[in-house]
């Protein structure tokens, strides 16, 4: 069994999400090609770190990244550090020779983004773009139904990353309000993942329209060391301003035809997680909601007339991807029976597994860092297409 | 108890549900101001016509619109015919002094459409245009709500209008694909629904962008009489030229700073007669399904934390719009017991009985048509943004 | 077209949702072979009667029933009194000559019922309980999907009918919680219907076992008249014992082998008019829920294993048991396009219409009295596996 | 930090789920007043045994589990095993000295079960029985809610647990049917579930009565090991007889005076995990769905009338049991962000979470076997209800 020696630099959100996929990894795929090890944490704060690595279970720590990158005994970088710090993370990770694992976004520009793609194929390392949801068994499952042509020609795509966590006038000034660290709000953080999920499912999108907008836009200063879940303002302190967005509508066309309603806001009261997508095509339709995560609704135009009508497939299966034990369905389940629904974390394990495969066999995967570039193409033409008031071509 | 003999312009699917709504008005609200005489049904084909009249229960006929409006014991009339022929009518009914009840839309343009209001106001008649889904109680619920402050300052509003009726090649040229009868598809026929209902719960539209889509170009030509629900053509029939949109979506922005998003279409495969909005606000959310029209979804933030969530008003209770008898919560139900459901037709009922009190006192109901002129603005201006590819301010 | 001259005994809540299916049966069954008459309406109390038949369009009135009974104008007489003037009535009814129609319950014991279903078939007349649930196109649905094999063989039914409008301790001692008059309290009134849904769908049930409860065994008394939904007893009121059941549980054994439970309560917060069915058999299962009426779930064990799941079939669709014009799915849709929903009152009207065939054409129609003293054999069995605390057999 | 020292027996679907919870503990509960040590794992076929271990994490193993309860390195038994051999392992291991938990059932029988508990309070030790669905976050949220008063008076329960994996007549003779092995099929695997939940958030159930159905007598014999999620039989495999329930409804009477309803089977085609409970109270009612365990239905009797219903608590937030990270909301989530949602597996890794807690403190944990006996002495009289055909009472 190859063995891959993992470096991973950030210990918050998505530092502890891409932890457990290398922890459960061994458990829920025993038939994986590469097993990751746990080598080292890398973070700034040194206790901090140190609790967060004896927790999650890596072996040891850096506190500088650069010194993660000359460690010899490391194969794979993988980064969940702020957006602002991607780049320049992944092409120093390239260049030290280490295949690279990248938190979405990629960058917080195309142009940056392009770089770091440019820098991973110089090097010809494994490169991934962490697009997790891609790997919902269920989302998946559309991906398989799509390309059988069980939807037919399709003609329309509308998607939702609604959350409202942000609504609160007394949510500090975390990271993700400040475009200089996050590059934009609700755009790259939520309409990324709808995006990514489209150009999988449906292929390129050729031009888009769309408006942006701060609903807030002082929020106060935090005085405390932002974990990136957030956290509070001390009473009195002062104001920043928000100079990302918190909330932004799409529409696009694709190449193939369809056409497509994108929207992602932090100021949905009561949607929670609702990252959702409908696809309507001429053989039948998809609707997937990330909160109900284990189910796919289906509507199958073949059906009789009396009795057609969406059906809501428990999408946990061992018929269905990633849920049969060793990818056979003849062996039973790999989490757990049907229905004996599994979790958010659950779609990073997906994640690593392929990532795994990759180094092991050399053979791209996908979302790739190209895949990346081709969502940040979206991301930075919807904010042309804000700025110009009008439908821009996207860049390829 | 006065009464107001109506004539009725129109005997297919919306004659039917407007026919229904006079003659169930009696029963449902004996305590009318007005009650409607249901003197003539006025149309072209003389022996459907008749049969229409009895089964429906108008006491006369007419097979010329222009005889009827000669009449003078016609106090109102009601227009239900094609969309190219209402403003000619509504101007000529205006003008031989009668109220005048139209069937949405107004016209097929916004020109068109003005000069319907200017003929009405002139004559100083009662106008109101039939957007029943106004009147679905869930709907008026949902106004009294946001009108009370319940959402506080509305963000989003994004609304949906998906049918799938128009997806098989084989539906034949009907007159809702014309445009030079139907004015545009989706867009005139779905949307405007939803842009009533955006007008009436969070008022003006100031831009809007947009694009339109015609997916099958092509369809066979109709032999037969066209029903105004289609019909088959025959085998070998010659192929039509459709030039109406098939799906039509829409970004807006409003008046009050909420960002909107618009969608409708005939080929959502699986959604029916799926009118659907969302609202949200500071202080919460609403959900509208026209499907399950009999219920509100609400998410109220101020609940508590570990108890909040979107709940379904079962909007079929005394204390909702319309639903008590005689307006009074504490007379019992007016339809039936709650959730012992009402149903598509009662929208129509309920719009009825807010004509007559406006034809027995004089006083404006709405929808008015200048309420129809600014529907009719705003899918003016979705025709211009779609033509000049980029936002365009809404007409005023 | 034959005319069928009614005399309905009744004019509160059923007399109500009767009158509405006389009234409204031309405007949607202009086929139907023959044509209620509105003839008179007849009930005791003169002023409100008199105001009745005017709002709901009867021609004239009768205060008393025997009156009616000889009058040689009526040829069917529809009985909504409150419960325990069924039997009575029509015996009374069929010795007249005439045809009858009853509201369930036919009676409010199984021998009463014997007696009635004796009557009616000495006189030869056309007999029909008002189970209206049968002819909501949902449920006629699952009868037609049944009885064609699609489920296979069954093995489960379970049922609820949940409301909970009696659980203010301040509602009256109105009359459906008096055991003299209404029978039973939940028992009859809610689940019979289940029963009678049941025994439609699966045929006979063999055996039960039951308990019965009453939660609040005291309310106040009423001092005005019991409208039949109630109404509001005065400050001070004297008490009154209530001696019928508030909820009742059941298990049931069918002959055909399927195992079944049932339940009825007026004391479920938030269950409005939760009338409910899971059918499970070997192919498929269905579920129902009238709350939502149009929909009828279906899961189809033959579907592929990665994509089977419960469809929501929109049970609208002029393919629908009701929904075509004149029977005739060709002939598009009899109420409204497909989704355009339809409610409670058109249950009535449908079961009208067959119960118009049946005196046109003297054939029998389902349900019929003999369905009816089915269905209170199991109600009978249920009240004494109540006391006997253990199986019984129900009476044939 | 104490560290507990854990023998697991058993290495199928049980011992799975139990050595994730181990496993995962520390990641999820760093705060944990002992800490598991995955000791040894035990099972009889030695190399699937060590296949095992090493995929789940366990340092060593055994094949006898009476060398494994000689072994002093181990604080903690874990028994997992067939039904059957619960009740000597755990008198066993307390005879032994050693912590118990246990997988349930306890036993095959009350008396069984009587004398497991018995050996544990002489040995005194620490004793849990694994009904992981009181840890589900929505479930504990119900039990607090209604400790808090929230729901007022109990008047109903009803709850199902179904399933269709049995349908198929091919699947084979695993131990699942055998009541040598398993004690009794749908009533000891699924509606103990139930009646465990039951008896925890509404008290004790004082008489049931019941009946108990197979459906598919006869089944293919099992030539290969039973991996405890069945197999296949060879074509021609002769044909074994089944003993045990495939379906079982039962009716119950709470000392608190709440009316039960409850049913199990492994017949109902398309429920998959249908684990569902309602409870309907004074004040309100709840709703749990173990295929949607991330959520709990709430309806409030106390919200104002015209905006009263059932609402969806995502119980996924640091507000609700389990969730903050430490126990303290303030800290954020324990596992993601609110709606982010977790899965079956960590229903197991709560209820780790509070042995630990017991075998550091000494404390009792629930549901301790004297739980587990209550919900035996409810299975016990089920099967004597069934077959004396009568309501019978539940033994103390």
């Amino acid at each position: 069994m190859k063995q891959v020696r993992v470096g991973l630099v950030g210990y918050n959100f998505m530092g502890r999400a891409h932890s457990n996929a290398y922890r459960q990894l061994p458990f829920y795929f025993p038939e994986a090609k590469a097993m990751p090890v746990m080598k080292v944490l890398c973070g700034r704060t040194k206790d901090r770190l140190a609790a967060c690595a004896e927790q999650f279970g890596w072996e040891g720590i850096e506190t500088s990244y650069k010194k993660l990158l000359e460690r010899d005994d490391i194969d794979l970088i993988d980064i969940t550090s702020p957006n602002n710090q991607h780049v320049e993370m992944v092409i120093a990770a390239a260049e030290a020779g280490k295949h690279v694992f990248c938190e979405k976004p990629l960058a917080t520009s195309l142009a940056d983004a392009k770089q770091a793609l440019a820098a991973v194929k110089r090097a010809g390392c494994v490169h991934m773009i962490c697009h997790n949801y891609r790997r919902a068994p269920a989302v998946s499952l559309a991906k398989r139904m799509i390309e059988n042509g069980d939807l037919g020609e399709i003609y329309h795509w509308r998607a939702f990353y609604l959350q409202d966590w942000l609504m609160p006038p007394d949510v500090p000034m975390m990271w993700r309000v400040q475009k200089r660290i996050a590059g934009s709000g609700s755009l790259g953080d939520l309409m990324a993942h709808s995006i990514d999920t489209a150009l999988w499912l449906l292929g390129d999108i050729t031009q888009v329209c769309s408006t942006m907008k701060t609903f807030i836009k002082q929020r106060p200063q935090l005085s405390s060391f932002d974990t990136g879940l957030g956290g509070k303002a001390d009473a009195g302190a002062k104001m920043g301003k928000v100079d990302v967005d918190d909330g932004v509508t799409m529409l696009a066309e694709f190449a193939n035809g369809a056409l497509g309603t994108f929207e992602a806001t932090r100021y949905a009261a009561g949607r929670k997680n609702y990252n959702t997508f409908e696809v309507n095509g001429s053989k039948g339709s998809l609707v997937f909601n990330l909160e109900r995560m284990n189910e796919l609704e289906y509507y199958d135009c073949a059906s009789p007339t009396d009795r057609v009508g969406f059906r809501v497939i428990q999408a946990s299966h061992e018929s269905h991807p990633f849920m049969a034990a060793g990818g056979d369905p003849s062996k039973g389940p790999r989490y757990w029976p049907v229905a004996h629904i599994i979790g958010y974390e659950h779609t990073f394990i997906n994640t690593v597994a392929d990532l795994m495969t990759a180094v092991a066999t050399g053979k791209p995967v996908h979302p790739s860092f190209e895949d990346a570039v081709r969502t940040q193409a979206v991301l930075d033409a919807c904010e042309r297409a804000h700025k110009a008031r009008a439908w821009v071509k996207v860049s390829k």
